[in-house]
């Protein structure tokens, strides 16, 4: 039986380094370390830790590419084993997703009568959170051999090493160290002067080297070992790593030093336990299990996998970028993409992780501040593109489809995210109940969120409306455009939920109101306006039809028919369309109208959910990847279930096939967090309605047999398996749900099976 | 007609990187470019000054492998051109020797309908010392490109990066700058801290780049530059550079910068043209040309192209490494294959040259007294292995055959050396007259070598002879040897010839005698003893035989049989040898006796060259590259013809072939000299008798039909034509000569043909 915790590649082909780079990261939230291959040249080698960015000479700061650890150089009788030299007999790479552990075993024939196996092991623990570690099982085949290990912290990787024209270099080693044994290096960004120290030290197991040699290379500090092995005796070298850096550590290098003591003391064998045994419990308690289809399991695991990955819990500061912990794609900005997409994947499993997300937004409110006023603005207006400080990061200009260059718009008027993270506060608060985060802390936001929407929209004395105008909404191909429909929903909905949180807050945490009252100058005449908006702001709703104008003047647009897919089944640009002429065409990249709905469905008739679709989804482009999954869940919601299945396969599979052409730049997070809210919100239909309950309403593709996962609602775990016949649901503490149109009174741990009529 | 000026390669093997780096290596005598291959990840690049070595943490000094700014990497489309990646199409990779060019010329396909040819030039100057240069023709044939231009100074390299367990760096990049545009960076050895500026720019031809950028990467510093070709245009890039050091420099970088700002101004072409008539004036005077063998007339040039790049005439510190300017190997000390080996092709070929590298044997002199003083004895002992300051740096242990630790004595112990260098001062005088070089330099170091033989030769009193003990002579499997006749006889030499040269002073030049006498203290006791070691010195030669005993004891060990010869033509180690035991067999490394007869023939019968030619050529391993050629040489001296030919082919092809496996590390420059030796001495059959006449013999394999060469003696070039028929031979001045038996008077540019009977 074929393992489903497992995804692999049994070819090596070195072309492949460079997005298997991405599809064999590790990472723990505090770290991710790119899947770098030893025995090869061919890399884009990425360390990162979470929150370290910096500018220097580069157009916008980066989410720096710290000094790699990982190089290990083996050499046999005095060949350097190297996979596109060697005659590869044998090989698989495999990400252990049970466990989080990256293995690669091959065969070489270093020359003849010379063959060498090896067997690699490495693993960034989620236990110990500065500890990552990699074991070496080396065997000579055919006779005794001299192996050397070169143990290697290259201090000159740099940012789009790969792009001579982006190039840049955020650090510069200050000292390299002999641990005695080990080595360890300490890098210093150029602008914040972050400091990294970094360590690793080779041991063999059970045996010890002939000879350890340390070279001080300035920008490159390494540690050699050599070993005489019998024919078929394996050694084993295990190679320890830590890391820390300034922004947690007071004496970042006296703290790494100590820390790589501790995992040499505590061992290899019992950090991978731990580590794995974390590993576990997470997918004891969040794994989706699938039934009919092995790709489509691997794959939904690789993808939870990954984006599990990219957070933890113990640091406020820092945020999940649109590419993760695994590359550099976006400079590791993070966008939208987080609330909107990846949010709601922690609030439903892993709570206590949605919480520092959010509270990133809370401490980055003092950039959000400084947006607003640079901007001419009170309150706080959210970057589009957000790093360490909360200021704006987006780059004015880039290249376009036609690689010219072009100012880039959404940094200035892709206003929609502030009050996107309004309503992931609000969806945090409505399924964890944590008062202390929303009123300490989520309520100034969403205060300061409305005293920027005040400036920002505009009122039309004439119509008597409120407008907001020249914005982007989702939808990028269009920009400066009026009353975008999701941004302006969107606000409306923001000031009335403020006003009700107001008013609790009046109620029942008069003390913190008045804190913030003072803090951010709120009076009542600011409440007043706050409803005029709401009232009046402007919405497209159409008296005549049930199709919402995406924003005024779209339906003016030219008209062009997508009439072909290419190879991954994506849409191909219609023929005659000019792609400079995008903003006047009614070509879409991705949901706007239909994201919204799907975002607050309850707000909407079932109609108007399958009109909008129907029109937007054949005039999408999906030329974002967070696009194919929205528009599943909204096709199951609506009945037209043509494309779910499909669509979720295309976007389980996006950095695996690499189906956009770009997974070598990181991990496509945001349709990571989509392939989960399509087997959840679409197959196992789950959704929260105006009574503040949870709801399932699964429906399954024909491929696909049954479904089991696990949501964390209002402290609760509730268990859903469907298989077209029944739903059985459990919750862990008294709930009432509903299943389908049924009202269900669950009682603590008990199993409530609902069998489908047919 | 193929051409014989152009050593070429004709298909792209990245495997072959390693030997081709040696190959294509260029150099002018200040420094030396490994032929780095900047379209391949897999080289081992070695760019070196004559004179700067560096410890640190190695064994011994070691000429220190400098930054690299050679790297240029050229990007089509985002692509990087990499030969061992892309499609490669067509690909000529060559040597233009009559120019001193390496070019490089291939098409590549980077993908489908993406075509780029690139030719690439490149040189380092014979004109201005300080420069080097590159040339890039790139062309895209199939569409309009974007071609970026990334050129790079890695300083990052280190000697033996290719072994962890030899690893060592011996600089500390100390600073990197944009000279606006190009770059420059200055690195500084550990030990004694010299500065080395090293700069490049790359320019367009006719155009500008679109953008240039400047990074510094703190150990490596590059510029990059963009622009835009269309279909079929080629695209000509320019890259300058230039090298100073502290050595010659009281402010390298500040020259540095100067000599790349001139060398832009002057132009690339007209640098080119410069270097090139300098070449092509080298060849005028010191070309071989032969008939009959198109691979040995390429070869013959290949041996003498590389040898002649390897030093010039400008500066008297520096010499030549074992391994030339071409690589790491024997870490570029300088052995007694320089006077013995190389010095000849010097002083018949550019006397000023060969002044330059016997001027550094003056300059290191205080470093043989010290090594002397070291040892307990007076006077003056060369080192083995000498660097920048003449101490002794033979490491004191290495590798055996059987790759087991093992003592090295030759620095202990190998003492012939000091009389090689005499006999090489005496050679360059003979063929010069150069008086000012004999009175003020040679003789102090005559005088100061006689001194340490005095103490190192011991009076065995029962039999009232001098013996020297515990040497190991040219033959190195024999170590701890009493009474070597080569070393011997080379004292008794050296002794003889001192007393000459101090009654001629006496006579002529009793001023420069009296310094040396007080500087030296040196006595009319001196003399006495001088000239009883020399009368007095045990020399092994037989009453009844004509074989002389390499050495006491040599007669009676063990005999072995050699009766296979390797892939390569070379002796196999005998069945039942155990290496460790070659002190005690009667197997030879190289010549030893025969070595001491070749270089004064006239000291022994006719007889007795040919009984020890036959003797110990048939006991000779030739484990050693310079051994080939000692023997073709005197095979043909002898009579003994039939290997002169074949022997000639592998001394050749020692590096072009790689027969010794090793060619990675650098050139056999001895080996090279030793073809030019081969050619003159034996095919040329040129000599110098004891009236000191030119004298030429020649004697030519079937296989060739012709010889022409010229050697400059007694300041006159004499140019020598042979064809199995005639000698047809020229003087630029009045000149008496020998051809065979017959004296001739040549008068000032007058041909005179000598026809050969049959």
């Amino acid at each position: 039986m074929k393992d489903l915790w497992e995804f692999s590649v049994k070819d090596y082909i070195k072309e492949d380094n460079y997005k298997n780079g991405t599809l064999f990261n590790l990472a723990n939230g505090y770290m991710g370390m790119r899947g770098y291959n030893e025995f090869s040249l061919y890399n884009n080698p990425g360390n990162y830790i979470a929150g370290i960015f910096d500018r220097s000479t580069a157009q916008v700061t980066e989410l720096v590419n710290l000094p790699n650890p990982l190089l290990m150089n083996i050499y046999v009788n005095g060949q350097k084993i190297d996979l596109d030299i060697n005659n590869v007999i044998d090989y698989q790479r495999s990400l252990d997703m049970g466990n989080g552990i990256l293995k690669e075993a091959f065969i070489v024939e270093v020359q003849k009568g010379l063959r060498v196996q090896i067997e690699s092991e490495r693993f960034v623990s989620r236990k110990n959170f500065h500890r990552w570690a990699c074991r070496y099982s080396v065997t000579a085949l055919d006779s005794e051999a001299l192996f050397v290990f070169e143990s290697i912290i290259d201090g000159g990787t740099v940012n789009s090493g790969h792009n001579p024209k982006e190039l840049s270099a955020h650090y510069k080693v200050s000292s390299v160290q002999d641990l005695k044994p080990g080595v360890m290096m300490v890098a210093i960004t150029n602008d914040k002067k972050i400091e990294i120290a970094q360590a690793s030290c080779i041991i063999l197991k059970e045996k010890k080297f002939s000879r350890l040699k340390f070279n001080d290379l300035q920008c490159r500090v390494q540690q050699a070992g050599d070993v005489i092995a019998a024919k078929g005796e394996t050694i084993v070298v295990y190679k320890f790593g830590a890391v820390y850096s300034s922004r947690e550590s007071s004496n970042a290098s006296t703290d790494c030093k100590r820390e790589i003591e501790a995992f040499i003391a505590d061992g290899y064998e019992a950090e991978l336990e731990k580590h794995s045994e974390l590993w576990q419990g997470f997918w004891n308690s969040s794994d989706i299990k699938i039934q009919g289809n092995e790709e489509a399991q691997k794959a939904l695991r690789f993808n939870i996998f990954h984006l599990s990955s990219c957070a933890y819990d113990k640091d406020p500061t820092v945020s999940i970028g649109a590419k993760g912990l695994h590359g550099e794609g976006y400079k590791g900005h993070v966008f939208w993409d987080t609330e909107t997409f990846m949010l709601p994947f922690f609030i439903y499993t892993q709570p206590q992780v949605a919480k520092a997300l959010l509270m990133y937004r809370y401490n980055t409110l003092d950039g959000a501040r400084r947006n607003a006023f640079m901007n001419g603005f009170s309150g706080a207006q959210y970057a589009w593109e957000s790093a360490d400080d909360g200021l704006e990061t987006t780059p004015k200009w880039g290249y376009d489809y036609n690689n010219k260059p072009v100012r880039i718009w959404t940094g200035d008027i892709e206003v929609h995210i502030s009050s996107d993270i309004v309503f992931s506060i609000f969806e945090y608060y409505r399924a964890t109940e944590d008062k202390d985060f929303m009123f300490k802390y989520g309520s100034e936001i969403i205060f300061e969120v409305c005293r920027f929407w005040t400036g920002r929209a505009v009122y039309n004395k004439n119509k008597d409306i409120w407008e907001i105008n020249s914005v982007i909404g989702p939808d990028e191909f269009h920009e400066h455009v009026d009353n975008n429909f999701y941004t302006n929903y969107l606000v409306k909905w923001t000031f009335s939920k403020a006003l009700e949180l107001r008013e609790k807050m009046k109620n029942e945490y008069p003390l913190e109101l008045n804190r913030i009252e003072n803090y951010l100058c709120l009076t009542e005449k600011d409440y007043a306006i706050w409803k005029n908006i709401s009232d009046k702001i402007l919405i497209n709703k159409q008296k005549e039809t049930d199709i919402i104008e995406q924003f005024e003047g779209y339906f003016d647009l030219k008209e062009y028919e997508i009439t072909s897919v290419d190879e991954n089944g994506m849409p191909q640009w219609p023929k005659g369309l000019n792609l400079s002429e995008l903003n006047s065409t009614k070509l879409i990249k991705q949901p706007d109208v239909v994201m919204l709905m799907l975002m607050m469905p309850q707000e909407f008739s079932e109609q108007e959910l399958k009109a909008n679709y129907e029109y937007y989804e054949k005039r999408t482009m999906h030329k974002s990847s967070l696009s194919p999954s929205m528009y599943s869940i909204m096709g199951m919601k609506v009945g037209d279930t043509h494309n779910a299945f499909s669509y979720f396969m295309k976007c389980i599979n996006t950095d695996i096939k690499d189906n956009q052409g770009n997974s070598l730049l990181g991990l496509h997070a945001a349709s990571s967090a989509g392939a989960w809210q399509t087997a959840v919100y679409g197959f196992g239909g789950f959704s929260i309605d105006s009574q503040d309950r949870a709801c399932f309403s699964p429906w399954l593709a024909p491929d696909l047999q049954s479904i089991e996962f696990s949501v964390v609602y209002k402290n609760s775990r509730i268990k859903v398996f469907y298989d077209h016949e029944k739903v059985v649901i459990t919750s862990e503490r008294d709930m009432q749900v509903k299943v389908y149109s049924e009202v269900i009174l669950l009682k603590s741990g008990i199993e409530c099976e609902v069998r489908i009529n047919k």
